[in-house]
């Protein structure tokens, strides 16, 4: 018996591009984890949810053990609709499908866009999960320098009047985090954001929207990629997991109706009725406006306490971005190999990921490192970041 | 902007053969549904899982609710493995992937080893689900019939010599259903196990096995075909979706450690922590044994009334399987088109599933029915019965 000559032909060809690669090391107990892209334990709702099921269960019973039946999974749909419709996209029952997080809503999005022939536009740097998922269906990038504005829809332009000119194919769609960017922080400018929709329209691809991190701005969420569109071209993905608790597993896309219906079709784990009734009735009982600015004071004074740090104890050399909103800051430490450093900083007691992970091409992250202030209490921080600048000031030597 | 355009050229495919097809009509709300797949309201543990929710949280706190850091999500795994090892496998960690359910257990095991050449062998009835997911992936079929021992495996034998002897291709997976089957309620008897499983050795194909009423045994669960299985060919579906609740969405593959490898790679949902780690709770805290020991004496009950009633009011010319566990009982009513006697049933007030819903070739089924006894209560079940019966009798007149 030979396991692998039972594989389909796709997915040996998926095995051979991706095999289950390196990634972080275990991180020991007591580390400073600024490297989680986790909510603070303080903000996750666990005794709101835990009497959202307690209300859920003796209100309706088995209903929402079930298959189907529990009215509440309808409401959570409708509150998603409500929460979109805050931020300026009308969305209808039929253009929205509730997914098991935003990977979920990633890998459906490639499973009915991409075939091995197609090509994929991302930002360099960009989500590590997304990379890993549209490498399961084709090996064909291009790949965009992020700055302080957000992706270079200039450099874009460039790339895709070079493709049309040679005769390349040009991308089916691309693959961006306009707010408050996983892993930089950065937002898309108004600008840019009215350029890369031109050139959707000029070069024909279309545009996935992950907006994860969309609603936690430290002053005012900027308009979405998706509310500004007029052709149905951007594919929106959203995500309770940021705002609420990514252990509930509760995310969407909202897009034109043929591609909701044609996700909806390869989407085979069914709905999670017991999670989506739960976080209705989490939903229904609790003032979301008021969490949200609970939210992002909270880490509005966090990302303050980071940035501090960097800026008294960093050396001069040691540049980063200025997040308005999110969860993460992108810091740069010329001639470091922050792959490298890694275990150093480990054993002095704090976690971070290098930037190498979220570059198509690694070489190019290797002086970056993403640090999140999202987890970590700001007593934490501070002190990570002294850990940090101590490594860095020996390695200056 | 035409989506149509976009999808990827399997994508296109799939949607032309799988369009989101015609299925059951809506059910009128006081309906007896003996349509319904479902577990019993009242077998379903809603107050005991509000129980684990509450200990959990209380005493894991956010822990569950973020993607990792619970320890109850490695807890579930043990579990799982303990419920597997009563049953005569006994599989590693590296051997074992929970999913959402047995649905996304299918779909992940099709990922693997279907593509648009591959042949899949089913049973004639088989689970309607199974077969929407395979179609996404492949048009060749093999569907060989079910008797009241389960698979007819001598008709299976001679497809494969003559399909070998015509030198056309072999089936890469046979997907079956082997105990309590889905829809017909019929069991395996180990002489075909035996057979199967030599078939499988020497016409060199896989077996997809499908438990997910394995466990609901009126008296006795024979033995699996994995815990036969000395070649690594089964790959073990389950689920605690019947023996528990399906809207927690707890499923299985077990198999060789890079069939589990290759699937985890392409399940991109991630994990759903609260889910398990709150499944974890519930097993700790109940005899699981004495769970199923209630749940096998109530649905051998139900069942029973089932028939008794079948045999008191059917016509004689009405003939059916006799289960031995699970949920169902398939039942043959000559001369009658099941599915257009659905509407005038549901204007009496019960509800079935036409058998034409489980078989490739839809005309097979049109004499049969699929009569669930799970989820209605006793005197509901012989009163379904007794619409049908007037129904039917009116018919034959």
């Amino acid at each position: 018996m030979d396991a692998e000559s039972f594989f389909s032909n796709n997915i040996k060809a998926a095995l051979k591009n991706s095999p289950p690669g390196e990634w972080m090391p275990n991180i020991p107990e007591n580390c400073i984890r600024l490297n989680s892209g986790y909510p603070a334990p303080e903000l996750v709702p666990d005794q709101e949810l835990k009497a959202a099921v307690a209300l859920l269960l003796d209100e309706e019973r088995d209903l929402p053990l079930h298959y189907l039946g529990s009215p509440r999974i309808d409401k959570l749909k409708e509150q998603i609709q409500d929460r979109l419709a805050e931020r300026g996209m009308r969305v209808s029952k039929e253009e929205l499908l509730i997914t098991s997080g935003a990977c979920q809503a990633i890998d459906l999005v490639a499973r009915i866009l991409l075939d091995e022939e197609a090509v994929v536009a991302m930002e360099a740097p960009t989500y590590m999960e997304a990379l890993e998922i549209f490498k399961n269906y084709t090996d064909h990038y291009i790949s965009i320098p992020v700055d302080e504005q957000g992706l270079q829809t200039d450099l874009l332009e460039k790339e895709l009047a070079e493709r049309k000119q040679n005769g390349l194919a040009l991308p089916r769609f691309l693959y961006t985090i306009p707010t408050f960017q996983n892993p930089t922080g950065t937002t898309l400018t108004a600008d840019r954001r009215k350029h890369l929709l031109e050139l959707a329209s000029s070069y024909n691809f279309l545009i996935i929207e992950d907006d994860a991190y969309g609603e936690l701005a430290f002053n005012e969420s900027p308009e979405t990629l998706k509310s500004m569109d007029k052709e149905g071209r951007v594919l929106h993905i959203g995500s309770l997991s940021k705002v609420v608790a990514p252990g509930m597993r509760i995310g969407w896309v909202a897009a034109a109706r043929d591609f909701i219906t044609a996700q909806w079709w390869f989407k085979k784990d069914l709905d999670h009725p017991f999670a989506h009734s739960t976080m209705a009735t989490f939903l229904e009982n609790i003032d979301f406006e008021e969490r949200l600015e609970m939210l992002r004071r909270t880490y509005r004074e966090k990302c303050a306490a980071m940035l501090s740090a960097l800026q008294a104890i960093m050396p001069t050399s040691v540049t980063w971005f200025v997040p308005e909103g999110g969860y993460f800051a992108w810091v740069r430490i010329p001639g470091v190999d922050t792959a490298e450093m890694l275990a150093e900083a480990m054993a002095e007691g704090v976690a971070y990921i290098p930037g190498k992970h979220f570059f198509l091409d690694q070489a190019e992250g290797k002086e970056y490192l993403r640090l999140s202030f999202s987890y970590a209490e700001e007593k934490e921080i501070v002190e990570g970041i002294r850990k940090l600048a101590k490594i860095v000031g020996n390695l200056a030597k």
